[in-house]
């Protein structure tokens, strides 16, 4: 049994997506992070870092095993099923480029570009540059990748495109448009029409049911 | 061959940790990024990203290997030689969950700290307090990972110690301190007296003799 704990958030719509496309069954509990339930203490038991999403694995081996950090569930689920990041050859790592070129890169930019934007209590004209800058500048790397490949990470869709969409699919809140990145805009209409995609946006905004 | 193109910073140490720790042969390029080398258009053809460290690897099957980001090149080099990433287990999905941690969480969280309270044009107040104090409360979730366990992911040393190392030697540029989390100082002292991390402190110094 799979249990994700999770809400309407770039990085919890990541490990909902795998799941869809890998066909894994799984019950999705709601963490409103807007009424700070990340905060509650038997979340904390979960994950001490106070964030979601976090997966529990009741099938693992003899104990119940609890995995934090999105991109090491998008591994997880993988290596448990054989699927979505290439066993050997140069894909392989270009996978894990991309994992962590998005985890270091890509996530922070956005994050800290939306949150000076639209969060903070006072305005911070210096950091507002600074961060919509590096996610304009990131999006343009991004972009290159794209103008060569299919996918991310090359020919087929891995999880490396999982995770760069679910930060792309909460551009607006970073202040980001495609408009000067026309193959990360291609790469995002063709990952957001498959069928596993769909459902798992469907799935994570209901948690959220007045965004 | 092995080609690292590296400079004395958090992210370009943790790959010469790793080549000194699994013995591997390399050759080390100075990339001076306190000159602006990373954006050389021969570096740029290396890492369109404009950041160290790289790795290339000459004796991959039939070409010439480019490979970015310095957790991807810990897996790859971890995978090249079977070792410092246990192969099932907790324990692997333990050293992806620090790594992403690492990448996501404690590696923004201290640089930005670092550049806010020391490299920005002007004071934004509001910016040193949201990333000081989330250096200060990540520090904490690693000191909770430490105290129970020896390493990072477990009772054995793997790449993720060497990811978290990087930037616990550069904690005074994010005006970190050790003081309130004693099984990081703990845990620090243990990794840097291994003779591969000395190593590799000696040559990444090295490059940048005046700091």
């Amino acid at each position: 049994m799979l249990d994700v704990y999770a809400f309407s958030t770039p990085n919890s719509i990541k490990v909902l997506i795998a799941l869809e496309e890998l066909e894994l069954d799984y019950e999705l509990h709601n963490v409103n992070v807007r009424q700070g339930e990340q905060k509650a203490p038997d979340f904390l038991a979960l994950n001490p870092n106070a964030k979601v999403p976090v997966l529990v694995d009741s099938s693992a081996a003899g104990h119940r095993f609890i995995l934090t950090e999105s991109a090491a569930i998008l591994v997880y689920l993988s290596e448990k099923t054989g699927k979505l990041l290439p066993v050997s050859g140069d894909a392989r790592f270009r996978t894990f480029e991309q994992l962590f070129f998005h985890a270091s890169g890509l996530s922070p930019a956005f994050g800290q570009a939306g949150f000076f934007q639209r969060q903070a209590a006072e305005p911070q004209p210096l950091a507002i540059g600074r961060f919509s800058s590096e996610a304009a500048r990131i999006l343009g790397i991004l972009n290159g990748v794209l103008a060569k490949n299919r996918f991310v990470a090359g020919e087929n869709f891995t999880i490396a495109d999982i995770a760069h969409f679910g930060w792309l699919w909460r551009r607006e809140f970073a202040g980001v448009t495609l408009d000067a990145a026309p193959d990360v805009a291609r790469w995002f209409t063709e990952v957001g029409a498959r069928p596993a995609v769909q459902r798992a946006i469907r799935r994570v905004t209901a948690l959220a049911p007045e965004s």
